[in-house]
Order: structure tokens, then sequence, then C-alpha cells
């Protein structure tokens, strides 16, 4: 795949992962752990397959704590192309100042936004679905990338698609996004073959998206546009900026007034938002392993070991999670991986912050 | 409970307690360990549970390697009552040596052996048992102190009892012992009413369990009395003695002979011999704790948490076993606890002896 003329990059690397602890760690989040033991982050994993559309035109914007280590881990990214922000103020602010800054650089600029902390399976696949949304793109609508659903997900928003959009191969209308669903509601959304997964895949021209969140939340893009011009005002502005998501400050609204298509994408994809997750991308049989499997015994049990720096030992367990780090264990199920969020939020709550 | 003339209390402290592993070790096996969180352990609660009935006539048998250890837990005991194997010779060997140590210091004297590991209920009705036993072990009887059964367990040996025995309050004949049945050989016995479970406990004349040894063991019980005449021979005969317990040495032929009898005891039992036993033991409702329970976070879940250095998070599960240990953590469940044998034989036969 060769460069796309005029697409900048821009990786949202943010996220605690609290589905994730103990593994996902506030010093650590989701996206500068290696989750399929490759040897390679999301973060690197995500920029290894972004970069060859966009050269050096890929920013990452993360917290200023994690400066460092995406230095560390993205050795090739120049160090001005790392947006730190003072504090999260949610997507909007992060991606639009990214938006704010491409536009004052490269006026004709088209953006693609893609988090840190996904995996795809089929490059190539993911590879054509972005330039065709960067063509669509080019006619002045917003565009993202549909996930084809492979179940009736309920963690994820969907995206309701509506007619083909002439002259593109694949791209079609948006009728509406959607929260995450319920069951009953993911199966027969799931079954009619009209929506996508959200997996917050946004293309648009950067001028185009400003101008869009400036039609709902005009202090918002004056603010945005303002850093953008004189970055001094950073830490003046940055406290002061509205805490939304672009889902709900640009790609909803522009949905409703018809300017939002959808690219499917088919090429296999997961936000790895729990340790089912992680064990459903892990390649094994039975009893999967992340980290040093030599440091596990396993006797007639299925599931997924995040091995640490101990002897683990599972007997007679089936979709078994066990995560084992230097100050926590988690025990659970594949099945009820998502409530690991109710003990960091009782550890929160307790003032257990080192455990965070 | 008064001290009972003539009384010697012989306590083995052996066994390596795999299914307890990890918290089991060979450096600190079971006996060395509080299973209950109540600050003493197994050795400590049953010389409590004896030294009342034998005033400073209790020896404890244990190997060489544990003589600190029980020293140190036992600071109440002259360190001469302290035998040291030089290595593991089975249950006979053990208790025989302690049998003739007793018959020198007092050719009269009825020693009862009672293994350190194991718990029991009510104290007193213990005591009663043990004195009933001391006064039919008087007649010239090998004793046992058989266990009500709770349940069918197939993972103890039972007694088969018969006749009552004329004078006495509760003993009865023994027609047999058996080895661990299987479930409906259990359940069968266990309905009949005629069977106690094996618990190792026995009571007779020192002199009249050597001569019964003698009888079928010749070389070992002229063995076991030339150590205890000139204790200097230790290291020369230990090695060549006859491992073999003492239910297959004493116990089984004196019964088909017809010299055993059974005082049953209904003061509530166990041999905490796997995980799901010490879960069972423990106080608590839901998921019980071993340890620092301000260390374990659980969401909906059930079963027993050993408590360790790190805080451990259990969600949604079931009769789970969690054992948190510095260099090994163990997950299973109550069902499947007896399989955690299997991890330490796979252990020893990768010779990583340093987890075992």
């Amino acid at each position: 795949m060769e460069s796309i003329p005029g697409l900048w990059v821009v990786i949202p690397a943010g996220g605690a992962g609290t589905r994730l602890w103990p593994l996902s760690r506030a010093a650590a989040p989701k996206f500068l752990l290696d989750l399929d033991g490759g040897g390679r982050t999301l973060l690197q994993r995500t920029h290894d397959r972004l970069a060859p559309l966009a050269a050096d035109r890929v920013l990452v914007v993360t917290g200023e704590v994690h400066r460092a280590a995406v230095l560390e881990q993205l050795p090739g990214l120049a160090p001005a192309r790392i947006l730190a922000e003072p504090a999260p103020r949610d997507s909007m602010a992060a991606i639009g100042l990214a938006a704010a800054l491409v536009e004052r650089e490269d006026p004709d600029a088209v953006i693609g936004s893609f988090a840190a902390d996904q995996v795809v399976g089929d490059v190539a696949d993911f590879h054509r679905c972005v330039a065709e949304a960067v063509d669509v793109a080019r006619t002045g609508l917003v565009v993202t990338v549909g996930i084809e659903p492979t179940g009736a997900a309920t963690g994820f928003g969907y995206i309701h698609q509506g007619e083909a959009l002439p002259g593109f191969p694949t791209a079609r209308a948006v009728r509406s996004f959607t929260e995450k669903p319920d069951r009953a509601t993911a199966t027969e959304w799931v079954a009619s073959g009209e929506y996508r997964w959200n997996a917050g895949m946004f293309v648009a021209a950067a001028g185009q998206l400003l101008d869009q969140l400036a039609s709902e939340h005009p202090r918002l893009a004056d603010d945005l546009r303002a850093i953008a011009a004189e970055p001094a005002r950073l830490a003046e502005l940055w406290p002061g900026l509205e805490r939304i998501a672009i889902d709900h400050a640009v790609a909803e609204p522009a949905a409703a007034a018809g300017r939002v298509a959808v690219v499917p994408g088919g090429f296999g994809w997961d936000d790895l938002g729990d340790f089912a997750a992680v064990a459903a991308n892990l390649p094994g049989d039975r009893l999967k392993v992340l980290g040093d499997a030599s440091r596990v015994r396993a006797v007639d049990s299925s599931g997924v070991v995040v091995a640490g720096d101990r002897a683990i030992a599972v007997v007679g367990l089936d979709d078994v999670v066990v995560v084992d780090t230097g100050d926590a264990v988690l025990v659970t199920s594949t099945g009820r991986a998502q409530e690991v969020k109710a003990v960091v939020e009782a550890l929160r709550a307790e003032g257990l912050t080192e455990l965070l």
C-alpha cells in the first residue's frame, strides 16, 4: 500500500482499559500492552498498520503522563508528532486538536482517526477501506469505517446504514448511530444486515470536521483552533474545554443532517475490551497463555492465563480467566469478564490508587 | 479432663499434604500450617488437644528436617520428647519407635497415636472416647477410634465394626479395615450403620503393639526395640527398616485375629485433605478467606481464597479455590481439589523442586 496523498492519521491513545485490570493500569494502560504475545503493543501495531498510509503524517494524541512511554514505544515517531493532553477531555478535544493543527499545516488535509487500542485482522483489506473512506471524505462527508458484525455483541455501538453511495465501490449513507443495544435488539439488528459496529474510526477533511463541530459546539471548535494557532495557550484553554465524545459532538448531528457515510469493513476487528476478547484473539487451544507459558501447569482446563513472575496451576476449570501480576491476581470466567470493572470501581472507591 | 495415668501420647507429624499445594510445601508441610485462620497450626491444635490427657508424656515423631520447626511451634515440649526420623519410613516405624522407647521407660504404658494434621470438633467428646479406648486397650486389645461418617466419603479408609464389647459404654469389636471404597460402596456402607471412618487413631499397650508387630514383622519389631535400647544405633538401623503403614503391619492382622476394638467417635473430625475440606472447615459464608481478608475483593463468588501478599479479585465464580503464595498461584474448584496432586506430581517429574 502506498501512502495516500493528503491523508493525516490521528491515533488517540487513551482509555484506561479497566476491564483488563490488573494487567491494564493507570501507569500502563491497555494501548501500551502486548495483548497477543507477539512482542508488539496495541499502540505499536496500530502505528505499524497506519504509518504506510500516511508516511510521516501521523499524530499520536495521548495524556502528558504517557508521552514518554509513547515515545519509547514508537522510536520512529518525531517527538513533535506527539500531542500531549494536560488532562483527559474526551475524544472530541483530542481528535479536534489534532484536526486544528493539521488544518493549519495542510488546509486540504483529510484526517483519519483510529484508536490506539484495537486489533485488525486483514490489514490489506483495512487499507482498502481507509482509502475508499478518504475518497468519500473528499466529497465533504464525514466517513466512518463500520465493522461487519460477527455476532450480536452488546458491548459496541452500532451504525444503521442506508442507501449505497453512487460512485463508490462499497460506501453507503448512514441513517444513525446508536448506543450499545440489549441482546435482543442486537440480535435483530445483526440479522437485518443493515447494521455495522461502530469502531470509532472517523475520516473527514480536517476543516470540514471542525466546521461540523462549530455548528453545534462553536466554543469548543473556536478554542481548539485558537490552541492550534497559538500553542502557548494550551494550558490556559485546555481545562475549560467541553468534555464530549466525537460520536455525540460530530457523528450523530452530522448523521441526522445526512452528512455521514460508512465504508463497511470485513477485515476482522476487535477492541479487546475484556479478557474474553483477549482470549479469543490469542492463538492456542484449550487454555491459552499470554506471557511465559512455561510458568503455567494446566489440568483439564480451558480459558486464558496471563502469566506473571510466578508458577500458575489451573485444575479442572472451563472458560477461566487468571491474571497474575506483581501486586494483584484476578480470577474470573470469560462469561463474567465484563464485571472486572466493578472491582476497579471498588478499589477506586476505597482509595487504593496504588492498585489502579 | 484430667491426665489419664499411664497414657503416653504419640503425635506422628509427617505427610506432605500435596493436595494442599502451593500452601503446603516440603519445607512447610500441612501439619505446620494454620488452616482455620485461628492463629494455631494443626500441630499446635493437636498438641493443645492431647496434652491435657498425658501431661508431659507426649512424644512428637517427625522428620529431622522439621525438628526445629516443631520445637518452635511447641515451646512447652521438652526437646527430648521430639523423635527425629533420619528419613521417612512410613507410619509403623515412626509409631513403633515411639512405642519401643515408651515401653522401656514405662513397661505398663498405653500409647495413643494421633496424627498431627487433623481437626476435631468437640474436644470433650474426643477426650471421652480416648479415655474409653485406653480402658479397652488395658484388656490387651488394639483399639482404634472410628469416626462416625457424615457422608459417603471416598477419601478415607473404613472400619467394619462388629458386636458390642461387654463391659464398655460404646466400644465394639472390629471385623476388618478396608481401603478407600468407590462411591457406590461408600454409600452402601454408610447407610448400613456398620462402618466408621479410619482416622488412623490407635490406642494400645506399648508392649502389646510391638508384640503384635513381632508376630508378622519380627525383624522390624526387633530393630525398633534395639534402637530404643541403644539410641546410638538409630543411624545404622533406620535406613534398613521395612516401610509399612501401621494399618497393614498391625491393625489388619490383629483385626483378622479378633484382637481389635473400635470406640465410635461422633465429635466432628476431618483430615483437611484438600482445599474443599479446608473451605468446609473455615468460618464464613459464600467466599471464605484464609489469611488477610482485606486483600480479597469478591464479586458474586463462592468458595475459598487463601490470601498471600497481594490483592486478589474473584469475579462471578462459584465453588472456586484460589491460593496465592509468593512463588505460585493455584486456581481450581472445590469439586476438583483432589486433582491438585497431579500438579505436584508434574512439577516433581520436571524436577522443579523449588516449587515443591
